[in-house]
């Protein structure tokens, strides 16, 4: 991987500890700490509002608002409040003495930075060419004369055909009728778009002179709550004896992003209830404008950012799972939900974006990337294939985690493939202050395994709301290991502290007392909650467990676990792992991708051959029911327990939860 | 060929010359007696109102209608009027004495009548196979399970694929919405249809249940003057195992035909005057309504005619001139009559017929022939793959004579094509009673050589308002055999009649005198008529003569030469011969194809693979351009003689002048 255009990396050492890990420029100092398992108390979430995250910084380079918690002495002798600080270089933190109990060190180095991003997309770019999926061709044609008078079609197919390899691609009527005069316009020198369908290519549009630098298109992850589109610049690819690939792709493919909620969720919050409006009379219709509404908003806000002509948008690649994928092309959902869950499509040919409502021309297309089953779709598919794990002899794991847990396990031999339903822990479904990852979620959580007092953070640092999935995920972790939950996902009684009590429906903690929240009420984790969560987790882990024993290995047989979805991106492994959600492996095999079905999408529509490529992943992955499925139910019940029932699975987490139990004696 | 099909035929003996030919069930004997070369008084075009064409029928079974002209006496020793008399039985018919001279023999043996068409069809069907450009396949699903829960999209391809040899058909949108419903409606019981695009398959639509055998399309030969449409019935083509092809294919594939004069006609007679058209404001636009209107009615009439339901038309193979099919597609034709003259297009992309303006459903598919050059187009290649001559390796002629003679000469291995500006002659342009070939026009004529009397048939067999190519030509050659006109192409002064007179514009012969006409004028043939005339056919036989110097052949080198065009079809050869229109080579070499365009859409329509083959035979076809070229201009010059300068290529013309001109002296 090329990590050139990473930023400068600095060292962060935390005294009196003395535990040094690196940090990148302008990292929050907060966040750090976090990352190193450094405790520092920070009740507000991190928007700098308790003054409680006091350190001193010893030596080296911090740039820190003032506030008004610390005393100008406070200051000259190096305070400040750690969620207000970022690197500016290497550093000395001292952590004040309260804080000073810490439990773990960081083990999150495999994790994938977002700034990788870039550089998956030119290694995939230089894998498998950059000829986009509709091309953008200038052609000089030579004049004709009465020894040279083949048709306007015929010449421009001859200067064509090299290019493209393709001898007779189609040609659109709306092309036919202004192929003549465009020709004549401007003495025969033209840019021609060449999209393909299956096997054929097709010529969609005729402009005038040399266009082949406008050349964009559209990503899109259509999520059942959030839609992603990214503003593509293409080109046409390289001529095979040109070797200059790695120059040519440095640059960013991602001219403009935008995401919005999917205006779906209005009509249900998940693909069932989505279904559910679908089949009442013209709500069909109604999903599909809405959300062809918000993709339509999506496109014009990145369209207007990168000031681009949106006629030079020559095509739309979609990815979302099936039930989204059948709304947006207004296809009847209904036998997604019903037994034997047979989806209409997993497969749309490319068509007309006009022709579904969406915004660009005619001369459009819009690709999708195929399913393979109603609740493995399109945007597995696209995650799977850009993780590369298809490309390799070695076994990998793909996950990706939200209300339906979606796992794909093989290589580029095989792939087997399946849907767990989680339950909408993660999205704070089932969970009392559970939520969506947004600003206010508590999406990180350390626990002082002796004073039980929380260290959270919120998305964007405002005052508390509630608990997002990672930060479920944290919490949970955290009282497991400090003996607070046992392994049947009960609160023990053995610890005393204010913030273990007796609430509504059995005992709870207090995560955040109301004074700190912004919904004024204390935000707790109650036992209903654990049991979701424990059902949640143990659906995923069942399901992975199901996939290796089909593919007869085990989880120490994963050359890598992959973990896509933007509820990944904010796990924490050790965590997740603590709790079973995960299997035990050492971290260095876990690896984060982010928004995989974008990013999949994006690669596509920058290459024609890597979207052939998701057509051939969706077309090898076999899927496996588990519904009524009795190895997976037997999985299920197994994984009830914290982190499992089978010990041995999990000795990192076993041993550190004894070792905790003897320090607490 | 299989001729099984063809009507009984009868022997008919003319006496008192004693000549017998072959006639058929029901034909006039009037005809016959033409064919026959046995000279029969008839002025009023055979309609039954002079009542000169009387002849005893001595034996034998013909059904005639009385005329008031035949006294019961007449009627019961056996005078009947030839033209009101049809063979139904062999018989001996005795020619009055006044008209007992006559001078040729059948020489039209060769010819194919209209009943070898369904004949070629079965042919051509055999050979090329009959899963037609859109196929219709009924699939009866197994029902999904938990085991086989794959889309019903992938359920569906799986049962299509093996059938249509292809994996991956697109499926359009409209067809994937109506999927599911379709499939759970008929317990999984679908037929859909299946069209051809390019290299692509694609599904254009679902009926509920078996629908199999529902499966029409409509051929159309888009003319300049006349649009011909036929109603196919199609089917799927043969298992590769089932050899029962010639049992199959013994039914009749034309359901129903129409044809009528091409609205465009308004807006000016000749491709140029519409191309002319094209240029105004609107005007393309307006000559694109106009035919598709005139296609339109004429499919109404048709779907009507055979009672089927129009939605069951799944496509439409149109061929046409290039400037036809430019005018049909709404494409700018104008280039077409600007040097270097480049068409804009030769081949079309399937379309939807809706895009254009034509009825059928938005499944259906519309197809063109393709074409090579501005005036070599898709009715000539139609026509070219309809003879079969690119599957020999015997070298023929194709010829298809109207306004424009397209010419195409070559074998399997290589094929030569041009187009010679002929002039209007042939269709009544330039000759001052010339008219089209309508009812009225005079379409063959005999003259007794001693008498000078003409004998006329009219289209419809109504009084004559003119003179069509066939009666032009056949009055030509009977005149000059009759020495009535020099090899100059001037009337001879030496004969004395009352129809030949000093007209307006020099030297005249009177046809018909004003009384037995419609037009109440003398229908006369003039020097003028004479001049344009040669120049015409000057220019056809000019345009073979350079395609068989640049093949390196001669006419004698001709396995066959194939007149196509319903003006070909009316040709007497030994007349077109006797002018030097046509080469004099054995009348079994000329073959008749009758509206060889119509034909090759007809078998496209039905077979993919012929219309495959359509576009591989434009392919093959070099255009030599005769525009400007001198070699055509020498030929040209040199064949503005009767019959030609070069005497010895027409040796039993000449012998048959020479022996004339003996005989009168």
């Amino acid at each position: 991987m090329n990590l050139k255009t990473m930023p400068r990396e600095y060292r962060i050492r935390f005294l009196p500890i003395d535990r040094t890990i690196p940090a990148e420029e302008g990292e929050n100092l907060l966040e750090i700490a976090m990352k190193a398992g450094v405790h520092i108390n920070a009740s507000c979430g991190g928007r700098g509002a308790c003054g409680k995250c006091r350190v001193r910084i010893a030596d080296g380079s911090v740039e820190s608002s003032p506030h008004s918690s610390l005393s100008e002495k406070d200051e000259a002798i190096g305070f400040r409040l750690a969620c207000s600080s970022f690197i500016k270089g290497d550093a000395i933190v001292e952590i004040p003495l309260e804080s000073q109990v810490d439990r773990s060190i960081l083990r999150r180095s495999a994790v994938m930075s977002d700034t990788d991003a870039g550089a998956i997309d030119r290694s995939l770019l230089c894998q498998y060419g950059c000829e986009a999926l509709v091309g953008r061709y200038n052609l000089r044609l030579p004049r004709p004369d009465v020894q040279d008078n083949v048709s306007d079609a015929a010449r421009l197919m001859r200067c064509l055909a090299p290019r493209i390899g393709c001898e007779e691609p189609l040609v659109s009527l709306g092309v036919m009728r202004d192929l003549g005069s465009g020709l004549r316009e401007t003495d025969w020198n033209i840019t021609v778009n060449v999209a393909t369908t299956g096997q054929m290519r097709e010529i969609t549009r005729i402009a005038r002179g040399d266009r082949e630098k406008d050349h964009y298109a559209i990503a899109v992850d259509v999520g059942t709550t959030t839609i992603a589109a990214q503003l593509i610049q293409c080109d046409n690819g390289k001529e095979p004896s040109d070797n200059s690939c790695d120059d040519a792709r440095r640059g960013r493919i991602i001219l403009a992003s935008s995401s919005d909620y999917n205006g779906q969720i209005s009509y249900g919050e998940d693909v069932i209830s989505r279904i559910m409006y679908a089949r009442k009379p013209k709500g069909l219709k109604k999903l599909q404008d809405v959300v062809v509404s918000t993709i339509n908003r999506l496109i014009g806000e990145i369209v207007e950012e990168a000031g681009i002509d949106p006629a030079d948008i020559s095509h739309i690649v979609a990815a979302g799972n099936t039930t989204m994928m059948h709304l947006l092309y207004g296809i009847d959902p209904t036998h997604i939900m019903l037994a034997p869950y047979t989806p209409l499509a997993t497969a749309f040919a490319p068509v007309v974006p006009r022709d579904i409502g969406l915004d660009p021309g005619e001369h459009a297309r819009l690709y999708a990337i195929p399913g393979v089953a109603s609740y493995v779709g399109g945007d597995i598919v696209s995650g799977v294939t850009l993780s590369g794990m298809t490309e390799s002899s070695e076994v990998s794991l793909f996950m990706d985690i939200g209300t339906n847990g979606e796992i794909v396990l093989g290589n580029s031999q095989w792939l087997l493939c399946a849907s767990c339903s989680a339950g909408p822990a993660f999205e704070g479904g089932g969970i009392q202050h559970g939520m969506r990852a947004a600003p206010g979620a508590i999406e990180k959580v350390r626990v002082n395994p002796v004073t039980l007092e929380p260290m959270i953070l919120t998305i964007g640092r405002t005052k508390p709301l509630g608990i997002c999935g990672s930060g479920l995920i944290d919490l949970v972790a955290e009282l497991f290991l400090a003996g607070v939950i046992d392994r049947n996902g009960k609160f023990s009684t053995d610890r005393q502290t204010e913030r273990i009590r007796k609430g509504a429906s059995g005992r709870e903690y207090v995560l955040c007392f109301a004074a700190q929240t912004r919904i004024e009420r204390d935000i707790v984790l109650t036992e209903i909650d654990l049991d979701n969560l424990m059902r949640t987790k143990a659906a995923v882990y069942a399901g992975c467990k199901v996939l290796l024993e089909n593919g007869g290995l085990a989880f120490t047989d994963l050359a890598m676990v992959i973990i896509a979805g933007g509820f990944g991106h904010s796990i924490d492994v050790e965590k997740a792992i603590a709790i079973g959600l995960l299997p035990e492996l050492p971290v260095e095999r876990f690896r984060f991708l982010g928004n995989a079905s974008l990013g999949g999408a994006r690669i596509a529509a920058a290459s024609r051959a890597f979207f052939e490529r998701t057509s051939e992943v969706a077309g090898s992955m076999t899927n496996i029911e588990l519904s009524n499925n009795t190895q997976f139910m037997d999985e299920f019940m197994a994984a009830l327990f914290l982190p499992h029932t089978d010990e041995k699975a999990f000795p990192g987490v076993m041993k550190e939860v004894k070792t905790g139990n003897e320090d607490r004696l």
